[in-house]
């Protein structure tokens, strides 16, 4: 008698939680040959020597779940200079800014909660929602930036857990909230009383003096947690990001992290905790934005060179990506542009409700010159099809 | 008017994630003159010096959500020296042993699943199951060691979704499975299809040459992840840590590890794997062996000498702990030791069903010998009142 094979018994979580949607794409841009703008990695070239600790020994033994207190000290008068006046026991160090979103939205999110997204949006919080059920309630973000009479119609008819914003250089789609678009934004939130999670991982790559002061900030009475990383600015491989968390939500998030991984890495804290308190800061953001924003530049020129005037885009004023629209569906550009030797990330998997499947995005942050106008030359071949 | 406060609005699992049990008491070790036997902190004497890496810059940037290769490469040519052969296609390299709790209990567990666990257990993944809600089914582990009968007629009454173990000098009971409870323990998981989560920190402080072959190693048909951690070995404070999952389990813990964090820290990996690489593990487990069993033949010794007879426990044959077994209820006694300037871990949050509330946990793995020859000395004060 042959038994039947044993089935796999898992979690809703496991079974919710999709894959990455861009593996494969990222596979196929290792290929030889294969000028890729699929990626999001920071240049390596930019990323500064770390600094060498004299006592390696006082960071061996096990540490405190919020983090290091070095590193902490000066991560909060960084925020202060930043626009986000906040104190050391609002701060808890995370494994990058993936960890900060994952624990924000344990804590604050259930199977079947509405949480308010823009749409599009970062895949990677996708995946995280839809891993704990969450029903997502999108609303529009594109050139013209935040749809408001959008976001409040929503509030008015739900009641949701959390809404989850990227003001800044949004990931995919480059835009960044006006002064006036993040006042309008907080005043609704504190109007509704939504607990915002900000994620603003890109903020120093400011390269038009770009309006960026934290919606957080605004915030008179709503609850929040603002969600930062290193990994952009420094060494991601470090995996050190932080969440700055409102006082009331600081215990829940704090015990959330303890639960799920006891504390961060004390190394990357202490390697990034010096770089800092060495006040190298500044003058490597000056030269990582100088860096990008020639590549950033130099994308532009091409892009307005070489493309077919149907395919629309706006100059990102920061991070790390372009966000082309097209007129034909970004399927057979795809599979065109892998025949042709250029590959760019569908904006699908970004995309929520509305549509983006005649969008792609293309990231500049590592691309050589040379391999930027092949690339954008070939690009244009597939397009001009 | 003024508007009543605005309540948190938070999920269920926050609401349900207990905090800490023992950080009070943790704290309450802090203060001066207090000995304290409550922590379980290997001891930085003996930690090595860290390897110094010559390319830094190679482990800068972004890595695989599996973990650095180099690592899993040597932890996959130990583990088969240690008695769990396996594939570098069944290793993903977690921030600690704990995050593989936390993502294991994450895929296999929801709200309400059945789950097995050892009573006592360790504390800090009683808080994990509990946060996610799973309905706790304990079977006794005491000084006559698993309660088999106990445990089969369970598997026969419940569906778990997994079973969790810790046979290897476990924490708290210091309790040792012998090879036949083993064989006896898997040959049950097998037959009724549990997924075993096996968790083995301690397996290398293995001071009276115990028995301590992998369970996870003798199944033949059920699921298992089974986690192990260098925190006890090497340097806790790089927080690595890692999981041997079953093959059909492996894709969906990487796929909970990428959505929870990306990947773990490359710089703690690469110096882990460094260490290995170099050869230097064997002789460093020597000298923490001889270390950590110097130290608990003392403790031994102290506690034979000086304890009013009415004490029960068992020589641990590894691991950091001793379980005491007292005629009086502990908290009487953690308060009457505070008093006298001595402090143990009450056995009570470890406890599921069965009540721990007349056991102790003491910590050998820090103490001096003065410190620990006055510590017994003030314990036993307390115990003869």
């Amino acid at each position: 008698m042959t038994s039947p094979a044993p089935e796999l018994n898992l979690s809703d979580y496991a079974n919710r939680l999709p894959g990455s949607p861009v593996r494969e794409i990222l596979h196929v841009s290792q290929q030889p040959g294969m000028i890729s703008f699929a990626g999001g990695l920071p240049d390596a070239a930019v990323m500064p020597e770390m600094p060498v600790l004299d006592n390696l020994a006082a960071i061996s033994q096990y540490g405190t779940s919020d983090g290091e207190s070095s590193l902490i000290k000066e991560l909060v008068k960084w925020l202060g200079e930043e626009g986000l006046p906040c104190s050391e026991e609002q701060v808890i160090i995370t494994s990058g800014s993936q960890q900060g979103l994952d624990l924000a939205a344990r804590i604050l999110v259930d199977a079947g909660s509405d949480v308010l997204v823009e749409d599009p949006t970062y895949l990677a919080m996708l995946q995280v929602l839809r891993g704990l059920g969450a029903n997502l309630v999108p609303f529009t973000l594109d050139e013209q930036g935040v749809d408001l009479a959008g976001l409040e119609s929503l509030l008015q008819t739900r009641k949701p857990r959390m809404i989850y914003l990227i003001p800044t250089f949004q990931n995919p789609t480059g835009y960044s909230y006006s002064e006036q678009e993040r006042r309008a934004v907080a005043e609704l939130i504190d109007r509704y009383d939504v607990t915002l999670v900000e994620d603003d991982p890109y903020r120093v790559l400011n390269y038009d003096n770009a309006f960026t002061r934290p919606v957080s900030s605004y915030l008179t009475s709503a609850k929040w947690l603002y969600m930062g990383s290193f990994s952009k600015m420094l060494w991601p491989g470090l995996r050190t990001g932080f969440v700055i968390a409102h006082p009331e939500l600081y215990p829940w998030i704090l015990r959330a992290k303890q639960a799920t991984d006891l504390h961060s890495n004390r190394l990357g804290q202490a390697i990034i905790g010096q770089f800092l308190k060495e006040g190298r800061l500044p003058d490597h953001v000056a030269k990582l934005k100088a860096h990008y924003q020639k590549k950033r530049d130099y994308m532009q020129k091409l892009l307005q060179q070489y493309l077919p005037d149907s395919v629309r885009w706006q100059l990102p004023a920061g991070g790390m990506f372009f966000w082309l629209t097209l007129e034909q569906d970004t399927r057979s550009v795809l599979q065109d542009g892998i025949e042709a030797g250029v590959v760019a990330l569908p904006g699908t998997p970004f995309a929520v409700e509305k549509s983006a499947d005649n969008t792609l995005r293309l990231s500049f942050s590592q691309m050589t010159p040379e391999d930027m106008e092949e690339g954008v030359k070939r690009l244009a071949g597939v397009l001009a099809r």
